[in-house]
C-alpha cells in the first residue's frame, strides 16, 4: 500500500512530542483507542507511521507521519482531514509540509495554465505582472466597469474584483460582470493588449458553478475564488471544469487563523503555496510582508517556494503578493520576487496621484524591461 | 439602512485596539485607503461603525462594529467575509458575538429540527440523547452496518459515520450508507425505537448534494457534515433543502484553528453555537473538556450558550459534546450539561468492555429518567 507523508512541527519536549505524533497515527485515521485497534491491515497500514522524527528548536520537533493513500479516498476534503482535520483542534501542532506521491497528484489536475500558461494567454513573456482591485464596495456595476476600463487602458494585466463585491443591490452580480468584462474587452481592443476581468465567484453552495459560467460566457478572462468561504475542493471543482477553461485566482480571506500562530495550524508553505495549487489556483493571493498585514519577509518567501516545490505532475503558480502594498514598494519588492511574481496592487494604486490610468501606467512603467 | 453588529475582542492598548477597531470598519468593506472613501452612501453607511468601545482586560478592549446589511449580500460566505475575512490575517483580532437583526436573519432558514423537532424525531422527550460513531476506518461497510445494529440494539439514539469514513474503497459510500441504513432500521424494528443513522456527506464540490439524496433515498435519519472541510454555505444548503428534510450534525474538523488562540480567530460562542446554527445544524458536535482535546469547561459551556442565545426565529440546538468521552465521564457531564445535550461517546464506547452492546445499554441506563 503506497502512502503519503507529511511534516508536521509538533511542539514541547521530545516525550512530549513524540506523544503528539503518536496521537497524530490515530487521531487522524482510525480516531479509536490504541489497544483496541484491529491486526492486520488496520493496524499496520491505517494506522498513521512515524517514520521521522528530528529535534528542530529547543521545544520543537520535525516529524514526518505517513498515511496510506487510500485513507484520503482520491478526495481533497478528505485528504485535507487526514492531514489536518482533528489535530486543527489540538494545540502544538502544524503541518509544515505536504509530501503526495504521484498516485495522488495523479488524482488531480491542478492549476490549469501555472506560471507559463498564464504568461502566455496574457502575452507577457518575462517581467512582472500586475493585479489590481475593482473597489470600493458601494459603487455601481457602470462605476466599477469604468474603473475596469481605466486601469485596462493603464497596462493593468488582471483586473479583479475585490473579493468582497459579490451579489450586492449596489453593484449585482450579473450585471457587474457582464460590464466589467465589456469595458476591458474595450480597453484591450485600443491598447492591444491582453489584460483579463476576474470575476468573484466566491459565492452560496448552489450559484457558484453558474457564477462561474455566466462569467465566462460573458468573456470574464479568469476567477476570484476564496477557498476559506467556499472551501478548497470548491475551487478545485472550478479549476477542473473543462466547460470553464479559466484561470483561478486564490484569496485568503477567511483563512489567516490557520497561519498566525507559529505552534498551530498550516505553515505558510502548505496553505497559501501547496494546498492551493493542489487545489487549481493559477495564483495565490497573499498580504504581502511590510503592507498592512503581518506576514514576514520569510513567510512571504516561503509562499514563493510552495508555489513552485516540485509535486508530481502539478504545474507551479504564481504568488500574488497583495494587501497594502504602494507603487513606491515595487521596485523593492522586484529585487525581493524577481520578475516570476504577479504584484497586486488595489487601495496604493489609487493613492499613488489623482489619475487613476496615470498612476497604472507608472505602476507598469516600474516593471517593463524587467526579467 | 439597517446595519448588524459584531463584538470583537481587539488586542492592546487603547490607542492600539481602537485603530485596530477603524480598520475593521474599512478592511472588512471598501479596503480602501479611508481618506479617498467617496463621501456620501458609501463613505456613511457602507463603511463600518464602531458602536461601542470597552475596555475588558488589562490588554483587551470589547469593541461592538456595525456594518450595513446590505454589505451582506444575503450570503452566509459573504457575510462571514464581512465579519472577519481579511481580518482573519492579522492578529490581535477576535469575533466574540453576533449580533444580526431579522432582516437578516429571516434569509436564513437555519436548523430544521431544532432542539424540539429532533426529540420528536427521536421519540425523546427529555433525557440527555446519546450519540455514537461507526468506526474505526478500514472496516468494511458489512462490518460497520454490523456494530450500527449492535449501537441501535443498545439504545443509541444517533449512530453516525465517523466523519473520515467518506468514500475509501474498504466501505465506499453508497454500499455502507445502504447497509447502515438498512441495520439501524432492523434494529428499529426489534427494540420499537427511532435510532437515526447519520451519514457523513463531507465530499468533495460536486458530490455533497448528491450523496445527500442517495443517502435520504436509503432510510438514513440525518447528516454529517464537516464545515470547515467543505464550507459552511454547503451545510446551509443541506438543511435548506426541503427535497433532503434531515437533521444536520456538525463536525469541528478543520476547524480548530479558529479558536485556540484567545487572542486571534473566532469565539467558541460564536463559532460552535451563532455561526454553526445560522448554517443550519441542529447539533453543533464539539471536543468536550476532560477529553482528548484542549476546551476548557468554561469555554464548552460558551459553545452552549451560543447554541440558545437568542437569534430571531433560527431555533436553538443541541451541543454535542464528544472527543475523548468515556462513560464513565457521564454522569458528572449530565451535572454539568443537565438533559437538553447529546453525549457522543466514540471510541469510549468500545473501551468500556467487550460487549458493545452491553456497553450501549450501560450508557444508556445512566441517562434513563434524566430531565
Amino acid at each position: 500500500m503506497e502512502r503519503f507523508s507529511i511534516v508536521y512541527r509538533l511542539a514541547g519536549s521530545e516525550t512530549d512530542a513524540y506523544s503528539k505524533a503518536e496521537d497524530i497515527c490515530l487521531e487522524q485515521t482510525v480516531e479509536f483507542p490504541g489497544e483496541l485497534v484491529p491486526e492486520g491491515v488496520i493496524r499496520e497500514h491505517i494506522v498513521g507511521r512515524i517514520e521521522d522524527f528530528q529535534p528542530e528548536a529547543a521545544d520543537s520537533y520535525r516529524v514526518t507521519v505517513s498515511f496510506a493513500i487510500e485513507t484520503a479516498a482520491r478526495e481533497l476534503t478528505q485528504l485535507l482531514n487526514v492531514i489536518f482535520g482533528n489535530i486543527s483542534i489540538k494545540p502544538g501542532y502544524r503541518v509544515e509540509e505536504i509530501r503526495l506521491p504521484e498516485s495522488i497528484t495523479k488524482a488531480y489536475r491542478g492549476p490549469r495554465f501555472g506560471k507559463r500558461g498564464l504568461r502566455e494567454r496574457l502575452n507577457v513573456a518575462e517581467r512582472p505582472l500586475l493585479f489590481s482591485a475593482l473597489k470600493p464596495m458601494g459603487l455601481s456595476a457602470e462605476d466599477l466597469a469604468r474603473l475596469a476600463y481605466q486601469l485596462a487602458l493603464g497596462g493593468i494585466d488582471i483586473i479583479k474584483d475585490d473579493h468582497g463585491l459579490t451579489n450586492q443591490d449596489y453593484a449585482p452580480f450579473h450585471e457587474r460582470v457582464q460590464l466589467c468584462a465589456r469595458a476591458v474587452e474595450r480597453a484591450n481592443r485600443e491598447t492591444g493588449q491582453q489584460c483579463i476581468y476576474v470575476a468573484n465567484v466566491t459565492a452560496p453552495y448552489g450559484e457558484v458553478a453558474q457564477r462561474a459560467s455566466f462569467a465566462r460566457d460573458c468573456g470574464a478572462g479568469g476567477l476570484l475564488v476564496a477557498p476559506g468561504l467556499v472551501g478548497f475542493d470548491t475551487m478545485r471543482s472550478l479549476a477542473e471544469d473543462d466547460r470553464l477553461g479559466l484561470p483561478i485566482f486564490s484569496h485568503p480571506a477567511l483563512l489567516g487563523s490557520y497561519v498566525l500562530s507559529p505552534q498551530h495550524g498550516l505553515s505558510h508553505f502548505a496553505l497559501f503555496g501547496q494546498i492551493t495549487r493542489l487545489a487549481g489556483a493559477d495564483g495565490s493571493i497573499y498580504p504581502n510582508f511590510g503592507g498592512r498585514f503581518s506576514f514576514s519577509r520569510e513567510e512571504c518567501r516561503s509562499i514563493v517556494q510552495g508555489t513552485s516545490v516540485s509535486m508530481g505532475h502539478l504545474k507551479t503558480i504564481f504568488p500574488c503578493p497583495g494587501g497594502g502594498m504602494s507603487i513606491g514598494s515595487i521596485p523593492d519588492m522586484i529585487r525581493v520576487y524577481g520578475s516570476d511574481v504577479i504584484f497586486l496592487v488595489g487601495g496604493g494604486l489609487f493613492k499613488h496621484g489623482p489619475d487613476i490610468v496615470e498612476n497604472c501606467r507608472y505602476f507598469r512603467s516600474l516593471v517593463e524591461g524587467v526579467s
